[in-house]
């Protein structure tokens, strides 16, 4: 009685035309495996929150319960809880903004409010103009909800704003409908790149002139390496501007609590959407988090973890250095990750089970674009493992990806990765 | 800078078809108004959890941190934590289901479980077969997703299956395409009524003869008066319906985590959903449900709402017996609410701010028809007010309503409650 999947499925004629888009990330996908503890993972986007002071985290959750927990443990508002609101505007005044806490919409984790902002701007076919590559958990709500996702090339200083130019006009020519261009500026996911100073007005100068909302998500933002935070796009244009912020890499991810600022217009849809498919996001999540920013030195946390994670961006570095030196990577100033690319002739999801079979596991980079690009590329997170083990995946890696190489000498490039295939 | 709403939106043209079909709910538009303190609110369906061990509670949160801080504040699985989703396959043997844990999906309270079974079934203009009338949330899930809800009537036992199987047949004819049934068979919200032992196999049986799922939302079940369990539809039929439960009632809702039961070909798209929608529920709710469920006598607790809950019940039915003897309403055995029909040629839509005035709210019973019906009911729910608030309460309304009446007599019945507007 529901007991297995029988391999019949009686309901298969009654799935809406959404769901048949839905589909499993590769990062998903990989997750059982990559877990296994012999296992050493390069692949996954979990911050390390074990320096976290816990003990007092504790006592503040008991404190919490103790003061509030009739107020914490009830239903609020589809918006999110004012206070909290508040304060995300003092957050996000390190990026040079200034939000009404009146434009906020707290969300289960960002990836909530990026789901509300598709969900309130795109039809079927609509187009998204994203960087390539691109965030595999946008491109996954992207396609649930049919859009059509454009690349535009990103280098060292991220976006480039006249691919941007052109695209947005080629688009225009053929009657394309743009909604947004989805852009992570700061540390970027995958690409390990920063959008320049220099480069963020023309961004938001071509997005205006071409009527194009921009959607800045930015996780990474205060993770920069010895570094002040950089001014926000959404500090550029907050009319122009959707911006999705989060506790999960500068706390921790395990209360899901994030963060949208919208001109009072697109606010007031989100949090229409916030309420039908929610009611309201969890109060003890809130303000378990409104009592960190409080009563903690949030800000030397940020500081603390942008030592360790740079500690372990400079282990990569330098393993990738004496490992792999046939391939090439970017220089993250910040973030969790490294964007590598390949000899010419692998192919990186191919390669994937002979790297778990070595013991070492990556995401190919198939996974973050729309259009099946990115099999000379992987994505490397540092942000979880020690440096030690760092040093060690990338050597499990280059034996990997030595064997590859003489296969391709022996056998030949893999058909998918010749040009003519791209 | 983006600090006022302008009057002006320059997005205007932007939004997509599904945005514009986003609307407020009746009772989050309440929402400001009935939390003054000088109003006595029965609209509201906010469970009393002041009663909760609160200091145990705060304990328990601090123990949870201590001893899991790093896995309570990390991401998790899409489907939801392993051992919380075996603890609910416990929770659901007490109305007679026995699922598998791999067929439980955790969702972020279950409203979004039902946005979820809703966006992976309905296309625009499909049909939802849902109670006449039915709970407010769901019928904003489903405008949303542009379904086409037809209403089927129920009765003192519930939704009535001859009525029912002439509906679907109905529909078939004129080839309406009837994606589920929407039930809520225990303690209705906001009817106040219970779906008869009788009716159950009977309603499950018409569902599957028209090739219909039926979405079972039982957020009350284990709310009866002095009563046990009812079996549930699930127990009955696993592979035809989709269970959603919720902790918000039977615990507290600010944890925000519920959950839904499919059969596996379903489940694995809600996963999907899930994992698109959110990446992952909440650890730390998930775990701090989990832990409340194995330290406590949680269905102690639950037995001793339901005297609580029995006593508002009994202090709501004496009030309308003395003050409104010109209604009539429904007796729950359970649950929150209770459904009143008020003189005829009053209008308790246009009446409700009158009865705010009066300092007095309820649910007109518009907000629960997705066809305009409605306007000779209120919603009263007695789960939040202590008794003699509620008995306060319903003096205040009968006050209005005795107003509303010689007004009726005066000028005659409001126009939009004559027979042919309905």
């Amino acid at each position: 009685m529901g007991r297995q999947v029988t391999g019949m499925d009686q309901w298969a004629d009654m799935y809406s035309q959404r769901a048949t888009h839905l589909r499993e990330s590769e990062i998903r996908a990989l997750f059982a495996v990559v877990s296994r503890p012999e296992v050493v993972s390069l692949a996954g986007g979990m911050p390390n929150i074990k320096d976290l002071p816990i003990a007092r985290l504790a006592e503040s959750a008991k404190q919490l319960i103790l003061s509030h927990g009739p107020q914490a443990m009830q239903y609020g508002s589809g918006q999110g809880w004012g206070p909290l609101r508040e304060q995300i505007g003092n957050v996000m005044s390190y990026e040079g903004s200034n939000p009404n806490p009146d434009n906020v919409v707290i969300s289960t984790g960002s990836q909530q409010a990026l789901d509300y902002v598709t969900q309130i701007f795109i039809n079927p076919g609509d187009v998204i103009v994203a960087e390539a590559p691109s965030y595999v958990g946008a491109l996954g709500v992207f396609a649930a909800y049919q859009a059509d996702v454009v690349h535009v090339p990103l280098d060292e200083d991220g976006l480039i704003p006249q691919a941007l130019e052109e695209t947005l006009a080629d688009l225009k020519k053929v009657g394309k409908r743009v909604k947004f261009l989805y852009t992570v500026p700061n540390f970027h996911n995958p690409g390990g790149v920063t959008m320049s100073l220099e480069r963020r007005p023309q961004i938001v100068e071509i997005c205006r002139r071409h009527h194009v909302l921009v959607l800045e998500d930015n996780p990474y933002g205060l993770l920069g390496f010895h570094s002040e935070p950089i001014p926000s796009l959404h500090s550029l244009a907050p009319d122009t501007v959707i911006y999705l912020g989060s506790f999960s890499k500068m706390f921790a991810p395990g209360f899901r609590i994030g963060w949208a600022v919208a001109p009072p217009a697109i606010r007031q849809k989100l949090v229409l959407a916030s309420e039908s498919a929610l009611l309201s996001p969890s109060m003890v999540g809130q303000m378990a988090i409104s009592g960190y920013l409080s009563d903690y030195n949030w800000y030397g946390q940020v500081k603390a973890f942008q030592g360790m994670y740079e500690e372990r961006c400079q282990a990569m570095m330098d393993a990738l250095q004496e490992y792999l030196p046939d391939c090439t990577w970017t220089k993250p100033t910040g973030g969790f990750y490294t964007w590598v690319t390949v000899p010419e002739g692998i192919d990186t999801k191919e390669m994937l089970p002979r790297a778990v079979t070595g013991q070492v596991a990556y995401t190919s980079g198939t996974a973050f674009y729309a259009d099946g690009q990115g099999r000379q590329n992987i994505r490397l997170s540092y942000c979880y493992p020690e440096p030690d083990v760092i040093r060690e995946g990338v050597r499990r890696l280059s034996i990997v990806m030595n064997r590859e190489k003489e296969l391709v000498e022996l056998f030949g490039p893999s058909p998918k990765t010749s040009p003519e295939k791209k």
